[in-house]
């Protein structure tokens, strides 16, 4: 059965994303500094359609995640910013462009049902209405054997924590102080974590977790 | 001038201590599970007293820190688990027993004036009133060159970053979800972070910064 992993940038304060996200500032102010680290990796640059970008650990370490994942599921904020009816959406077709940076199946957590929608580049977004684990059944299933990718945001995450589902937790640890926003480890107590990998660079460490419990 | 350090244990979700510390159990319910990897460590038993214990890199972490400091600093509730006046603290000693593992000059944080306190083992208890700044100044002083160390709790390490008197900050990220507690880095979001060195564990890592403004 396809793992499923959460991975994440987290500020060391444990917020991925920081105060007051808005349409126009979808990562809460001060937001980006949490991807400072992945804007500067080759393999960042090279997903988004850009050339330059430093190869290096950092760089390796999303290229991995890139050929590990065959499906993501995220929350309606991280798809468009909305959150009522798909009428009264600013973005019903996401702030993702037309050619999405995932190239895979992604499925949106919502409460409000909606036909798939296909974009540019191999990423079909479904919107799931029935719950956390029919949109991991969905997620599997598409997977094709790979990975699947809790892509955020945090309530998502510790949904999926809190459930007991989750197999695989890597942080990506930036040296920030955001002082406030959304914790991703909030008020989640029940799993058990086993360190599995630590990857340093001078930017950023991943840490990550194989999740037993 | 003496260097400033803070160097405590911290779950992954960012907790120092758990929930509900008493007298009974001052670090909270869980929080000796941030301790383990200290526990398990030859250079920590050596300085309780003890045999036993691993040698490694946990270890020549704890013997670094031991090494390096010349005077600590910390709360009230750190000391004794008290809060008001000296004469009804159910531990006016402090809990550190009658040779408490510092060796060198502590300066606790109160608002009760009280005569100095001198320990077996070279630690010398020290009261201060009159604020952080005031408790750091003698800290340095009798820190003879080395390090002074902020022992805890979260707040007082809280009260030193918001006041920029912080030189390093090193955390011991357990691989623990506590879910509520005390959190270190709480409301802090003035000092920027550069990574100084990441020493990595099967049990705990070892993330130390810079803190450059």
């Amino acid at each position: 059965m396809s793992h499923l992993t959460i991975d994440l940038s987290m500020s060391l304060d444990g917020y991925v994303a920081g105060p007051d996200p808005s349409q126009e500032d979808p990562l809460g102010a001060g937001g980006e500094r949490l991807h400072e680290w992945a804007f500067a990796a080759q393999s960042w640059q090279e997903k988004h359609g850009h050339e330059g970008g430093e190869p290096g650990p950092d760089a390796d370490v999303i290229q991995e995640r890139l050929d590990a994942t065959g499906a993501s599921i995220m929350g309606r904020k991280m798809y468009s910013g909305g959150s009522g009816g798909w009428d009264d959406d600013r973005n019903p077709r996401g702030w993702w462009g037309d050619n999405p940076p995932f190239g895979h199946p992604v499925f949106v957590l919502t409460h409000h049902a909606r036909e798939p929608l296909e974009m540019e580049g191999g990423t079909t977004f479904t919107f799931v209405t029935d719950g956390i684990e029919s949109a991991l059944a969905h997620a599997r299933a598409a997977a094709d054997g790979k990975e699947v990718h809790i892509a955020g945001g945090a309530e998502v995450a510790q949904q999926y924590l809190r459930a007991g589902l989750v197999d695989t937790l890597q942080v990506h640890v930036a040296p920030v102080l955001l002082g406030s926003g959304a914790r991703l480890l909030e008020g989640v107590s029940g799993p058990a974590l086993e360190i599995d990998r630590v990857v340093a660079s001078p930017t950023v460490t991943h840490l990550r977790y194989r999740v037993t419990s």
